[in-house]
């Protein structure tokens, strides 16, 4: 299958060269396709994947990875376009971090918007599934690495979208049907996103970001 | 042990019956002592408490339970009164919740302060520990409802203080000491007030309140 991952960082390191290694064609977009992370990656990858411009990878895959740093999500989208998105599942995986003020981070929009709100409104032909953005890229793509089960958040407008996201990420990345919780519609990213304000803090508490959350249900 | 527990609302209503039932003497503040629901809570526990205003409420308890409404909790505060607070323990269980634009309800504070930050400010000589303010009433006070292993979130600034609240949420409700997280100082109610934003979304989703996250750890 033919996938775009745009963004360059950790994020969209980790999930290129998963999706390489399971087979794959990944062309990464980049605001500069000549960056030392994008050239490091490819050859981390034995070269193995392409690099193009925000317009030319969105135009490549049939699914689109946005792991685009969450304060410049909306512009590197923008020069994605339109019209190479058009009807594509989004999956948007960023977090609308705001580093300015110092750590622990807070968030650029949050509580009566957010971020998989500001994207489907700007692109309202695209499929956006807001997904991943609970956990650490480590765990993103190979969830074993925390034991038994654990839990991860999909929300978007498009239910037929939502069920081949879900599908996708347990092929691609190895997760289990019953640990994808459908929350609803694209409203639903603010939930997931304003858990990074916990998250990070228990990065900090526990010392590493390699843990997940299991939701227990009770009686 | 005389305990306060502020707020007749379903919270306060359920952290004072349980403590009754287990043997102490439990005053509950009320910003009218003879509200309906102050008086039948009164009934429910046959008559074995008191209810008193805010202010004779703070007076009366070693420990004291914030469980105001969240918009109208400093307001409370103010009448309990930073004197009859002076030193003690005030556990803060809720959230900034803001119901004027409909559900689910958004937050009053958030991101870059917090409730509990705020009630620390405004009562600096109260040893404030927030808790309890990430899952449903039925479960604070009886945890096993949700079957294995599953996380309460403590912060504040008072390590001694943290360290009484967590032995009596265990002594007196049956929280494991495992499974309490302490975050660190009180900056950290942001994480677990913003993480309302997900709880009332996962309660839709799931369809009951009655459910909690394990925090699991990875490799």
């Amino acid at each position: 299958m033919k996938i775009t991952v745009l963004g360059t960082g950790m994020v969209g390191n980790a999930i290129a060269s998963k999706l390489v290694k399971v087979g794959h064609q990944v062309m990464m977009g980049s605001r500069n396709t000549n960056s030392d992370a994008g050239q490091e990656w490819l050859r981390s990858v034995d070269g193995k994947a392409q690099i193009g411009t925000f317009a030319e990878a969105a135009a490549f895959g049939e699914i689109v990875f946005d792991c685009t740093n969450g304060a410049n999500s909306l512009a590197a989208l923008r020069q994605a376009g339109a019209t190479n998105l058009h009807a594509k599942i989004l999956i948007q995986v960023g977090n609308p971090l705001d580093t300015s003020k110092g750590m622990p981070p807070s968030l650029t929009v949050c509580n009566t918007d957010s971020q998989g709100e500001q994207v489907q409104r700007e692109f309202p032909d695209v499929r956006v599934v807001k997904a991943l953005n609970t956990l650490n890229c480590d765990i993103m793509i190979d969830p074993s690495r925390v034991p038994g089960d654990h839990d991860l958040f999909i929300c978007g407008n498009d239910t037929e979208a939502k069920r081949e996201v879900a599908s996708r990420l347990c092929e691609w990345f190895g997760w289990k049907p019953n640990n994808i919780i459908d929350l609803g519609d694209i409203s639903n990213s603010r939930g997931t996103e304003m858990f990074l304000a916990l998250w990070v803090r228990l990065w900090g508490a526990l010392g590493t970001p390699h843990f997940n959350i299991h939701v227990v249900r009770g009686k």
